[in-house]
């Protein structure tokens, strides 16, 4: 895939119906980007690749380097990555997700019906992340999995890397519209879904505009094939958003 | 792009809100599909792609072999194509678009989630088609296109081709959900968006299932960018369906 366009597999909703004993090999998975988000078999915590290098971000606040070779068993029941060439980077500091939202905004006026890549490198304060524990059963929604999620606030301000996407509205259902963003810190040893954030100075924000989206269903996976994707769009809001 | 994925361009809640201006240029469109169906700038009636060739069927109840080279000015503002390799074909009859949807089911049972291309040959009987009359000015929506429209029903039986896609619920307002087709006839003389049809006796219906769908959007279009794209399900339905 060419840099800057959006590798998708499965969509949200599959999610929202517990769509995830089955999922794409994550040595597939990087083959189409180096920077992306998504989740596990049985939705088992966060997933954040960066530079190449995928991570596990689990409950239990553990950080584990996941092999993306084709030995792994490695898979993610649904992900979007890109291969991130940030065509804009700058400097800004922000109180929240809205602030941040409007940095992006001010630096891409015409991205609001597109795709945007995100990169942030630096000292986060009052950062919530939550990583889902995993469904209790297979087949079990990830609204009910949020329910079990752990969430954590870092107490002291922490210096690490945000990866996300932000998706445009028309995309809900498919995709998580709005900004959707993945934690790590820089020794790679916490993160997880960020819940909300600020800085306290300025931080390195980097992203692209992307207008190319390509999306993979499972096949062979009978629990696709049944889902009803309904597409609960204000329950996606809450879990994801 | 490889057999059997879709390629769109664009979104359907863009024509919805008239972004129809511009477009990708039809040499850019047949280098990612043969079989396919769209439409052409301001509206101007319906394109239907098959074999690698493209036509125009305009409300005069003209049609017109495209030009596809890079030298040809012709555009589609909406358009999906695949490289279509038909994977099961086989003869049936049908009344309407419910007993062919129906048929289509029972080959392909588990593709509720995916898409389909489907080509049709053979002999038609009550086939009703419309041909969009094109904007009255730059920017009128679909809606308003669509009351414009010419629709012509074939009196006597005849023989040609169907070009179409289903796409599955969820996508609905990117792609067209549920069955969207066009018809030209085998001189390729008349045609345009099948409303309603129905077969005396049996046709031959070849379909493959899709699973990865490739969604360019229009880039340096200012219509576009500052589109709404609230996507009007109910009004898509009504005038695509």
């Amino acid at each position: 895939m060419a840099v800057n366009e959006v590798f998708q597999y499965s969509i949200i909703s599959a999610l929202m119906d517990g769509v995830a004993s089955n999922g794409l090999p994550v040595s597939d998975l990087v083959s189409h980007g180096d920077h992306g988000l998504g989740t596990f078999r049985y939705m088992a915590g966060e997933m954040v690749i960066l530079d190449g290098k995928l991570y596990q971000m689990k409950s239990d606040r553990t950080v584990t380097p996941v092999d993306t070779s084709p030995a792994s068993d490695a898979v993610a029941p649904f992900a979007m990555v890109t291969r991130f060439r940030p065509t804009v980077t700058f400097t800004a500091a922000f109180a929240d997700k809205k602030a941040l939202f409007a940095h992006l905004s001010d630096h891409f006026p015409d991205s609001r019906n597109f795709f945007l890549a995100i990169r942030i490198e630096g000292v986060f304060k009052g950062i919530t992340v939550r990583t889902a524990a995993g469904q209790s059963r297979p087949g079990e929604g990830l609204m009910e999995v949020g329910r079990n999620q752990t969430s954590h606030t870092f107490e002291q301000p922490v210096r690490g890397s945000v990866i996300g996407f932000r998706s445009p509205e028309y995309t809900m259902g498919i995709s998580v519209a709005g900004d959707h963003m993945h934690f790590i810190n820089e020794d790679r040893t916490e993160g997880g879904h960020i819940l909300s954030f600020g800085t306290d100075g300025d931080v390195e924000i980097s992203a692209a505009q992307i207008s190319r989206w390509h999306v993979e269903l499972p096949t062979n996976d009978p629990d696709f094939t049944k889902a009803k994707l309904e597409g609960d769009k204000e329950g996606i809001a809450v879990v994801e958003g």
